[in-house]
């Protein structure tokens, strides 16, 4: 398939006409066809109105189909073969190996949701029966979850396949029976006509109703904030900056109806050293440190930026092993131009703070985005003084906190901003401590991990990728894993339906084999 | 137990400086004591202060301390005795009977609780293994949810007990984990304080650490405002006004940390009569139609403010047997002199609009807040031009559209706002135009019921009291039900936690004999 600059509105792929777009080559810093069409308001409003037609009769298909759809997207995506890769790269820089990695996650998370999707634990699936006998007698009551409505998501430009156009908010969001409007991310504009092309074969050869899925290029500020305000979209799914996302919390608080926003945005994912786990293992944490902080140049939500440690004759020995293995480390390509100048301005702020000492910059950038990683070190009183320090640098930086005692460092941990991981190095002595710092930790972070490094979220039932503001908007959710497809769910209670009505999920004989809440109990199928 | 106008502060008793209110007696319009000393801006910050500190001890507390405490509430209210009822009976004009059926509401509601806390099912305990051997090896991922923190809670007015200091959304908050601050509904200061000091005794008695519970009297906008602000909560439950909930929104959209707000706000559960329920049962529907919007004086938030019928002569049918009914109706007594106020003048707007004739009145008003029960008809057209016709008068006072056809009516309810309920009116020859309405009231309403009325609101596993905006501000939840306690909950993901240091609910052997979704399938306990 040819790259032509299109979009896909519904069954039609169509040019824009709000005005041209290129895409950029990162490692080269050179823009490149062909021209992508940016969509119009008209555009907008009609993927909106075609997805709002699409939400009834997308929903009511049987489980099995809905399934099948999220299969056939993975198989279409595979099928676009070595051309997505090679595409990807040119966009992002990033390396043909992890794009296939990728890719496969893309695969896997689709077919996650399938699963998902036929299981049916998502649906709550309640019944209590009627007690006719009762005074005031109980009617029949029974709940079941559907979905919120056509969702607008919003690719990110770090994840160009398993958080962009089929990633986990677009999968999630149609294995909840809602109608996905996409705008692409500007910074991988081919990438996504590929894949939202493959989606849309996927579509019509499930015979699908139009407008289950559409895909638009056009500017976040535009774009973007017409889509969020059209009456038609019922939530929104974002991955990117803070000032990003909460320019769509604004939007969607400000509508006549507002709408949910799970927005994923910033985190300098802590990692606390304690005392055991920094004497006995401490080269080999600054080793697995310093490849989690550089993995991907450093472009990933839960790269740890920040560390924990009391100050000692230990923590000189990590900073010592740390500063060595990034000194050595070469730099690599950024997804964007404007990725790269933010990188470079936020270790300039750092560099410029009179309380931060470099440990170390990673070897001399060479042309195009090249990101040098850096790793900085400070006291506690610099570091509590400042809340600055707890912003995201995106890219391969980090601070390191010198505390003065344990109790200093526990007390830090309580002024925290919300976190998408919090990570404890700790050995069996460091479990005390450790128990006390646990408490605080679930308060701060979706995930606490120990004795191990927050890059790589695992696509799997138990995942939470998510975590208190400003982490993301919303708590309550996590973007990665199973449980992400109740974002775009509500409850509806049915009293007294006629039994000719009711959804197949809510029948007496159970059809779809699901567990179910009957009169207070759980009851499992088969 | 005296009533002394004193607030509840953890585990003081505190006569508030913050200037007094008096309780009134909407019967006879007269104010009445003792004085309720409002809070300072400090009751306010050691109410919140209290409740941050107790949230790690509360929530660690093993399930059957949680749920104890929840029953020792509901025994303890008991313990009030008639003087609760008489107290409220004062401070609502509500009778005697309705007070104490909505008593063992609040107690059974309680109860509720304690059982979905034994349960279990609201931790979502998932579990996914270790796959060592796997490329890369998959950690041990664990996921619960715990509590948001304290949460703000404001009384309804309508429900002096069951939405109010012991009602819903404290229990359900309780039963999370989460400590709760409520803000006293001034129309009833003195109910307030009796089922405030009993939650305290609770609380002392179960030995639960001090800040689990606090109580305040003060003003909406500038106690309430400075609640909602404060860094200390982390989610607030409300149930009132669209005015008053709209400003919370704004209130907690705009704080530093955003956090969700569960208001339950406006509401008029329209009533769809089919051709053929209507044409056999015309006269039983009117009767049952009118019992209904005037029970409770119309102040219910499911009260059926509006009907949707074909023209014709069964219509006609239905209008002379309602407006007869409610002729017959005698004026009950409002809440309060506000309700009062704002019923006549909403009747009075509608009585001013050309294309609106009045079907009957109530019997006239005597002395005190007492509203005359109110019904008008209008054609479709007169409806589909003027938006406000939705906006929900509160009271007994409603608004029977006239349709041209049953496919006009359909095309009316995509026009419908947000709503708790919605009810159809259906025989068996109406199924097929049902099947029709049910997806659009699915999106419309929290609740879709089927020949019956929308007032009475189960308390039980599959209910839903909830529903799109502008019914609440969060459709994807329920204040009223089991599910409640879902809205005070987000999930945190364990990775590699050494085994000494997890969560019961979480533990390979699992002591709490919880249902658990282990490696992607449901396992029942026991």
């Amino acid at each position: 398939m040819e790259i032509q600059g299109l979009m896909v509105i519904g069954r039609r792929t169509v040019r824009g006409a709000g005005g041209d777009q290129n895409a950029y080559n990162p490692s080269t810093r050179a823009a490149f066809g062909p021209a992508f069409g940016q969509a119009t308001s008209a555009d907008v409003e009609q993927a909106c109105a075609l997805a709002a037609q699409a939400f009834d009769p997308y929903r009511a298909l049987p489980p099995e189909r809905r399934a099948r759809f999220l299969e056939a997207i993975a198989e279409q995506i595979l099928a676009v073969g070595p051309a997505l890769i090679e595409r990807a790269q040119q966009e992002t820089g990033l390396p043909a190996a992890r794009l296939e990695g990728e890719r496969m996650r893309t695969v896997n998370q689709l077919r996650l949701f399938a699963k998902v999707v036929r299981d049916g634990h998502f649906l709550g699936a309640t019944l209590d029966s009627a007690l006719p006998e009762r005074a005031p007698p109980r009617p029949d009551l029974r709940l079941r979850k559907i979905g919120l409505g056509p969702v607008a998501v919003f690719g990110a430009s770090n994840f160009p396949l398993a958080f962009s156009v089929a990633g986990g908010d677009t999968a999630s969001a149609l294995a909840a029976g809602c109608p996905v409007v996409v705008k692409a991310h500007g910074a991988h504009p081919g990438t996504s006509e590929l894949v939202g092309r493959a989606m849309q074969r996927a579509a019509i050869d499930c015979e699908l109703p139009e407008g289950v899925f559409s895909m638009l290029y056009g500017d976040g500020r535009s774009i973007g904030q017409q889509l969020v305000a059209h009456p038609a979209i019922k939530a929104v799914g974002f991955t990117g900056s803070r000032q990003g996302g909460m320019a769509l919390m604004r939007a969607a608080a400000a509508r006549p109806e507002p709408i949910p926003v799970y927005a994923e945005m910033s985190s300098v994912n802590p990692v606390f050293l304690l005392p055991a786990a920094l004497r006995e293992g401490g080269a080999a944490l600054a080793q697995g440190f310093v490849e989690s902080l550089t993995l991907g140049v450093g472009q990933f939500c839960t790269n740890p930026g920040l560390v924990f440690a009391v100050e000692g004759a230990e923590l000189d020995t990590f900073l010592a092993a740390a500063g060595q293995a990034l000194g050595a480390k070469g730099a690599g390509t950024m997804l964007t131009a404007g990725i790269h100048e933010a990188y470079q301005s936020g270790v300039a702020r750092f560099g410029a703070i009179a309380g931060l000492q470099l440990v170390a910059r990673g070897l001399e950038q060479g042309a195009g985005c090249a990101a040098q990683a850096a790793l900085y070190v400070c006291d506690a009183a610099s570091f509590l003084a400042d809340p600055a320090l707890q912003d995201e640098v995106f890219g391969p930086c980090a601070l390191v906190v010198r505390f003065e005692s344990a109790g200093q460092m526990l007390a830090a941990a309580e002024d925290l901003h919300g976190q998408l991981t919090a990570t404890v190095h700790a050995r069996d002595e460091d479990l005390g401590l450790a128990a006390r710092l646990l408490p605080v930790l679930e308060r701060k972070a979706g995930r606490v991990l120990f004795n191990g490094f927050p890059t790589g979220v695992e696509v799997c039932h138990a995942m939470v990728h998510g975590g208190p503001f400003p982490a993301t908007s919303d708590s309550r959710s996590t973007s990665v894993g199973a449980t992400a497809i109740d974002r775009f769910l509500r409850p509806v209670c049915y009293q007294g339906l006629p039994p000719a009505l009711l959804p197949e999920a809510l029948r007496d004989d159970n059809p779809l084999g699901l567990s179910r809440i009957v009169n207070g109990e759980m009851q499992t199928a088969g």
